[in-house]
């Protein structure tokens, strides 16, 4: 099936790596023991699954013991996220699970730029006594742009020594979701200097429904689903072994890519964007023109319903998103979107490209021919002026 | 390796299914969309992600909808009991996840009797004006007793009309805990009457780390993991489309199986007792003589490390427990052998063996005359009278 179409969409899921099949087979019905169990079987069972996460965690210049396997990048964002009380603060442009968790909290939205960033003196400003955390994604999920995350954690490491110097002994945190900027940038906590990091695996062509949660050491957070004591009891359930192994040979294996893969995604997509605005003088590309991951292309043919486009390009099998699959799926209008002040028919008329490991200069051709004809074809049916 | 050793272990973890293994294979690497991305590929994706849900549902009498899937029964747990405020009731002998949610919000711990159980009229008793859940497991996870949950359901029922009719409106609801349960009882939530049932895919013969809560229609329940929306709102995150896929064929499976297991595994489970009890006149059989699960053996032999007796039997390539797995992983006294009233050496003194699908007339003799000599090995070494 991924063979006979054109995947663009690579931002909304990956497909499992053929490697990371494999590494995670054994565990389903051979190596099926329960990690907790007494006997040797099990215990080679758990010492396979820490070895992952000690494998995981040195992508990214971690520890196991750091890391908090979940059920994907929602949860570990819920658990990261709802940890802390006190006021919290994020971006306009952040994911979903982000804003609904801070805003149940009734915390601060920052707005962003055009670009859909926030500058680390934005976050200064806004942080109060009572702030408790700061939740900034690496990069975000429907434009690409990446934040300033080492500026505004700089600044938050400043002001949280500065608060503890005066005796105000509030925790102050910076969690970063980096579920769409792992697979393409290359992570060091130590030098992105966060406290708290999201992982995905779903999104590096591995498992669904695997994610991980990196806490510094020393950092206390309030677990969100109890029972058993795993993870140290920040989460508890019988271990994800076969995820969290795929997750591992997962991020082993785009730690190989990573240099390669950028270099090489930024010029299919660069060629892509060439192309299509040369042919659409109104064409407007969204996210910063350098600070953005190699693979988004997030492009507006103002006039133009995406909708339709998205139908188009599928029935000539090219697969591309309107917007973000979650957006999508509440069927409202993208909040990044808004947040960056795209006018309404400029953002109802945005597909985004996300490429990836099966996109070659053939697709890329096939797919922008396609696109073409798709608006000429939509403008001349509407009487768009493109 | 399973087939090298005698496992008995099986409410530990079981392996997966070849089918279930076969039905969840296409949807890693093949069938990998996003089921909220708008093109073809990926809808027909949700539409099989849906028909999963409704399969699995049918297995319990109810439809697709009202399942939000999950990572697994502890987080299941944690959504019901903790998608309400107010008062909760539960008994002793429930697993750790259940206690921990439910003392986190200081809620009443019902004894239970010798086996395990508590009677609709003990949690009749316990019910306040304020009470809004009531948590009692099908069967217990460590010595199989079957609660009467039926009779629990119909009490709670009458409870809340009598509630209502005097105009107080708190809602009241019973949830359960089916984990245990559902791979040999037949349930149709409509019969047993609960509001809100507890499912795992991993103790039946599917996927670790997949889960589901069914929720009566009409019973409002605050979600613990927000974001995209996903599920009607009550728990986000892109959904787990292989491990859901893989949890209705199991179901599937243990449907067809159930009766036949149900007879086979008891008589194997009868014999293995029957020849244990006869040959150690002081052992000592927990959890109900005939409402119990039928592939559950939980003996005793007083003065014996059961540590050692694990460990012994291992080397014998016999695999058994102590205490549950959860127990044995905060290396501390089961609580379910406290709540029942067993004495401290009794115990310690305690193996439960889980029976299932690869267990033979063989492996239970195998079974049967090593843990015979395991046991009189450790009795002559310590001196302890059998």
């Amino acid at each position: 099936m991924v063979s006979s179409v054109y995947y663009f969409d690579y931002a909304a899921a990956t497909p499992v790596d053929e490697r990371v099949f494999a590494a995670m087979k054994p565990y389903f019905s051979e190596h099926f023991y329960n990690p907790s169990s007494p006997y040797a079987q099990a215990v080679e069972v758990r010492r396979e699954y820490e070895t992952a996460k000690q494998m995981l965690a040195h992508t990214i210049g971690a520890t196991g013991d750091e890391l908090v396997m979940t059920a994907g990048a929602t949860e570990s964002i819920n658990l990261a996220i709802g940890g802390f009380s006190g006021h919290k603060i994020t971006t306009a442009a952040e994911h979903a699970s982000v804003l609904r968790v801070i805003e149940a909290d009734g915390g601060t939205i920052l707005p962003v730029n055009k670009h859909g960033q926030v500058t680390a003196g934005q976050v200064d400003s806004a942080i109060q006594e009572d702030t408790e955390l700061v939740s900034v994604a690496l990069a975000n999920h429907e434009i690409g742009s990446i934040q300033p995350v080492r500026e505004i954690a700089a600044m938050v490491a400043t002001k949280r020594a500065e608060r503890l110097s005066r005796g105000n002994r509030t925790p102050l945190v910076l969690h970063c979701d980096a579920s769409q900027g792992f697979g393409l940038i290359d992570i060091h906590v130590g030098r992105l200097g966060v406290d708290l990091l999201t992982l995905n695996a779903a999104k590096i062509y591995g498992p669904k429904q695997v994610g991980a949660l990196w806490i510094r050491p020393g950092i206390i957070i309030t677990p969100r689903i109890v029972g058993g004591g795993q993870e140290a009891g920040l989460r508890s359930g019988t271990e994800n072994v076969a995820g969290t192994i795929g997750f591992a040979e997962a991020a082993r294996i785009a730690a190989d890519k990573r240099a390669g893969e950028t270099k090489r995604l930024g010029a299919l997509r660069d060629t892509l964007e060439r192309t299509l605005t040369s042919r659409f003088s109104t064409a407007i590309l969204s996210g910063h023109p350098r600070h953005r991951l190699a693979n988004f292309c997030h492009i507006s043919f103002p006039g133009i319903d995406a909708e339709r486009l998205v139908f188009i390009l599928e029935m000539d099998n090219v697969l591309v998103a309107t917007g973000s699959a979650c957006a999508a799926n509440s069927g409202t209008r993208s909040s990044v979107l808004t947040a960056i002040g795209l006018a309404d028919d400029v953002a109802d008329g945005s597909i985004r490209l996300t490429l990836g490991r099966g996109t070659t200069d053939a697709s890329v051709a096939a797919a922008t021919e396609r696109i073409i004809a798709a608006v000429e074809r939509e403008a001349t049916r509407t009487g768009v002026q493109l």
